[in-house]
């Protein structure tokens, strides 16, 4: 008799099974990917699938009714107490006795693929490092005594092929408790990291559990914690949530938390104190914004730019305050969640931190390279991240290169005259009308802008109080196209621009954008010194990018990536009009939201993803602006605006007026900036 | 030219060499065991030989003087500051341009032979889990970032072949600092577990640091918590030290311990933090006794009976109170050590705990297979561990079985209506003139016998308090030697043995050893009730050989190791007459003393011991008396005094006297005693 012939599809894996193989043992035999948590024994209820039935000529085969085994007992149960899909079955019950066409859907395949909303022409296929198994353990026997682990060990070895597992003290204390309530069966969340590392056991239950597991994605930011809480089989996201950096009393930015470690005895171990609390009420919190147990929680994967991967990891940060940089540790580090201080979560949960690309450019841009995979793209993609520090990454297929621009606080609203970070009340958005001259704006917490009408009644409950970063940047390349300001950034007179916007400011002019304090509000004026503080941020995020492509050996990339939070805030056109990026055509200019968080959230679902950012970020090629000459000549050549006239006399056109601002209509010679650097 | 001929003493290992060769590095080329922390670079001192120059007919060399290149700056520099033994030289600096015969004296072998005190016969051999060794790092690169951990794994891979090594967070921020101090020369411990497993980075030091390093050899007991420090390159026994086992608060015997965890709920949990603070607080003690800096301490090996391991390892000893007896976990263990609680040592110490044999044939009875090595044995070796249970080893060469009796606490003096612990004050020594009758004996805390001129002076700092386990069964073996008692272990009347020491005491006699009341001490005499519990604990002890025996198909043994602290103070001769042990020649029986210290030790000193042992429990053949039939058969039949007659016989004729006892004389049939167990 011929065997059965078998298709599953979506893989279109076939072959031929002995009579009577069930199957999921079938799509064990064919390497199909069907989930099984129960390892057969009709409890799981996770190797669903559909039988298709009918001429499939496409594959060869007549299914017919009968080349299935009747609906056994065990589906009938099943179906009786967690109902089942019509025209599904049981894997494990069902067996193949004729040719067959069995469908697997996405949900019983453990390798599915998970559409990123953040970036909808990429999926995640799930891969997580942490499986579910349930085993039935032999019972302890005078004549042979061993113990529940060893017994347990040769269970995970005879029925899942699984060899060398290792587990704590902490859920071998559970152990026992879980074999013998669940009468000698027992799930184990099995863990595996690093190849020919051993396998651990992350989560104990009696019987039968199916899940879901969860794990934490977060990226340690100077400024906020990050995380989404991932169901581990689905890949779902089921809440996100974040918190303040507390180490933000020890210093604003990166390098005053540098200094304030360098000057103080105990003033690292301090800050990592700090950030590890707000890691574990983070952990805390998303999960009671999932709903869910913390102590489900068995994995999490971690990045953060260097000081804060340093300080999160006990490392003193003070090399990397000064040259030549030195990471006390750049490779990708396993951990127990424990040993950073995770105590909501499982107390055998682990941990993965990605690996910093150098002293500059830390795992929170291995993560942005991870998400935008630059090395997977034929075009040449400049991506972007926006802080305090710029990370800027190049590369394509070829090679990849990666360095940090000194940009400073500015494009944070810091060293701003009116500036304030992105918080209610402050305006984020400004457009400023080429003809009128009159500018209109938005401020955050209110949906409206500043000359649409309902506008004053809707803002009363928010105020206004500032500028942010996207607004001031915004204003400054409004205040340029309008001809506000000249091409070496020099605010005109009223007589000059013909608005009285502009007002005399000591030895230079600025510019009126709102003025509240008749009703004891804020007076937002973008002032030379601001636009100069812009110029400097601009011209050093330029230049990185400018010198990677000399590196490169390209004077034009195909696409840019504004990546980070303030990226996604930032208008591609503005930041264009400034020259803070190289010349694209527009269409060519994405933002990618939180890149680091998703790169982290890619790493936690998959876990060859690990190996693979890894790779990648050994073979990146580092440059260190700080002792490049050709960084001072960029940096000092981007400081004109626009530096990029492409995009700035398109846009001119369209509103049509010429390609000139005050000055240069009035045959004004720019000012040259000197000394910068 | 030829090549140079070396031959390096004691090994005799010899070959050719490259003239120019040091002596380290054809130490190295040949395999032979010539120690070096620094990699050759002239700083640790560690690499010293002794050349020997002359006609060396049985190696066919005549070496020269002028084979070894002269002494170098290095070596004068290293006299100078350290001083150097009169004709050694360095194995780093001294070249070979000749042929050579060159002695490595012990103290530059890693691997060398270290006597045991407590068993002259034998010796270990070094090779302990951790070595130092001390690389030259390469220095931060901005242009190639990395980190400092990445290259100083690049260099143990680079300068000792050493990779994939894992540093835990502690030590890693201990390490940048340490390679600037150190000008980037830094000296690793290394800790090498289980093969295959990787390396961990366990103590860093700046520059170059020659140890030694330390471990700690635990043998957690009942009772007392006994450690010996070792120093981890000679082996030696830095200090000794115990601490009483605060658990006995819980209840004095193991299963009163079990039976507290099983009726109140964290009771378990209660006992695991109480014994862990006791071994830290062990390890401070011992390291203060032996005079050193507990940080230095880097490894710890723990054994301990069942229950006591389960407890350390903060599992729930419930199970092991009712059969099947079954052990959470069986195997030998690799663990931090601030796992245990221990933090007292280097935070990134390690820990290995042996394995159990069996649910109540512990990890301590595997040291002393370990320290006795029956499985090395020809003569089929009987090892006995007294306590509250006593543990039995059966074996040679060809197999070893391993059961454990349930001779409950009478041994340790418990249930004895004048016994004590082992402390000062109890009488721990014995002996009744078989003529006169009459007694004298010893007390814990004084060195005379009690006839001898003076006792009563000695004595009274001390007191007479009561009879200790070794006292009492020296009592009773005198008492049936001196036809007091009869063989059923009945008590004669004053009349029938004809010594007024024996007195009514209720329906049967007692005998009075020492009164003290009148002065206000203690009444000490020898009830029937006594000997009774003497008699159940031997029989019981007896009984579990016996029942080896059986197993093993032999009726007699080759020899008897008595194992344990009371196993030291027990005379091998009262026991043989007891009937505790098979009958063997007298000379055949030894006491061992603390062997399962000792089998610790040699773990610690040794890590091929680990694997060892791990390979004789698992091949151990257990057998449970609980559910043997013939251990009930054995059991009454040993209940009788003496069950072993030949050295019985032999020691009544030596002292002149008849085979008999009062009762045997007196023609009355010895009673039975019915219904035990």
């Amino acid at each position: 008799m011929t065997e059965p012939l078998v298709v599953f599809t979506p893989s279109g894996k076939r072959g031929r099974v002995a009579p009577g193989t069930t199957v999921l043992d079938a799509a064990r035999q064919l390497g199909v990917d069907l989930d099984s948590v129960c390892g057969g024994r009709g409890v799981c209820s996770r190797c669903q699938v559909e039988p298709a039935f009918g001429q499939f000529a496409k594959h060869g085969i007549v299914a017919r009714e009968e080349a299935l085994s009747p609906w056994n007992e065990v589906e009938a149960r099943h179906d009786r107490t967690r109902g089942m899909v019509p025209g599904r079955r049981l894997g494990c019950q069902a067996q193949i006795v004729g040719d067959m066409v069995i469908d697997v859907p996405a949900d019983s395949q453990v390798h599915r693929q998970v559409i990123r909303k953040d970036a909808a022409i990429r999926a995640i296929t799930m891969d997580p490092a942490v499986r579910l198994a349930m085993i039935e353990v032999a019972q302890p026997d005078m004549q042979d005594p061993s113990g529940d682990w060893e017994r347990t060990a040769a269970a995970l070895s005879q029925q899942w092929g699984i060899e060398g597992v290792e587990i704590g003290l902490d859920l071998l204390a559970k152990l026992g408790g879980a074999l013998r309530s669940g009468d000698w069966h027992v799930t184990l969340a099995l863990h595996q990291g690093r190849a020919g590392h051993p396998v651990r056991v992350v989560g104990v239950w009696p019987g039968i559990f199916t899940g879901p597991v969860y794990g934490l994605a977060v990226d340690i930011g100077s400024t906020t914690l990050a995380s989404h809480l991932c169901d581990l089989s689905s890949g779902d996201v089921v809440a996100s949530s974040g918190v303040m950096n507390p180490q933000i009393r020890f210093g604003e930015d990166l390098m005053s938390r540098v200094s304030y470690a360098m000057m103080n005895p105990g003033g690292a171990a301090e800050m990592t104190a700090a950030v590890r609390s707000a890691l574990d009420e983070l952990a805390r919190g998303v999960a009671t914004d999932g709903g869910i147990d913390p102590a489900l929680i068995v994995d999490a994967v971690l990045v953060g730019n260097p000081v804060m991967h340093h300080l999160l990891l006990g490392l003193d940060p003070s090399e990397l305050g000064q040259a030549p940089f030195a990471l006390t540790r750049a490779g990708g580090l396993d951990l127990g969640a424990a040993e950073l201080g995770l105590t909501a979560v499982s107390p055998a949960a682990r941990a993965y931190v990605l690996p910093c690309i150098a002293g500059h450019v830390g795992a929170d841009s291995a993560a942005v390279a991870l998400a935008e995979e630059p090395d997977k793209s034929d075009a040449l993609t400049l991506v972007v991240d926006v802080g305090t520090n710029a990370e800027v990454l190049l590369g394509n297929r070829e090679r990849v290169l990666a360095c940090s621009s000194p940009t400073g606080p500015a494009f944070e609203g810091a060293q701003i005259s009116a500036g304030q970070r992105a918080a209610p009340g402050a305006v984020e958005r400004v457009r400023i009308d080429p003809v009128t001259k009159e500018p209109r704006f938005r401020v955050i917490g209110c949906d409206l802008w500043s000359n649409e009408p309902g506008f004053a009644e809707a803002i009363a409950g928010v105020g206004i109080t500032g500028i942010c970063g996207s607004g001031i940047i915004e204003a400054v390349a409004e205040l340029r196209m309008a001809g506000i300001v000249d091409g070496s950034g020099l605010i005109g007179s009223a007589e000059q621009t013909g608005t009285d916007r502009c007002f005399a400011h000591g030895r230079t002019n600025a510019w009126l954008l709102h003025d509240g304090t008749e009703a004891g509000g804020a007076r937002i004026a973008v002032t030379q010194n601001d636009i100069r503080a812009i110029q400097l941020a601009k011209a050093a995020l330029y230049a990185g990018a400018r010198l990677l492509m000399d590196e490169f050996g390209v004077d034009r990339v195909d696409r840019v990536v504004l990546a980070g939070a303030f990226g996604a805030h930032i208008s591609p056109l503005h930041a264009m009009v400034l020259g803070m990026i190289p010349d694209v055509p527009i269409e060519a200019v994405t933002a990618a939201g939180n890149a680091a968080g998703t790169g982290a959230r890619i790493a936690l679902c998959n876990r060859g993803a690990r190996r693979e950012i890894e790779r990648l970020v050994s073979h990146i090629q580092k440059v260190e602006t700080a002792i490049e000459p050709r960084f001072q000549e960029h940096f000092v050549a981007a400081n004109a605006l626009p530096h990029a006239t492409a995009p700035f006399t398109q846009l001119r056109q369209r509103v049509g007026l010429p390609d000139v601002s005050y000055n240069e209509r009035a045959g004004a010679s720019p000012r040259r900036r000197r000394g910068i650097g």
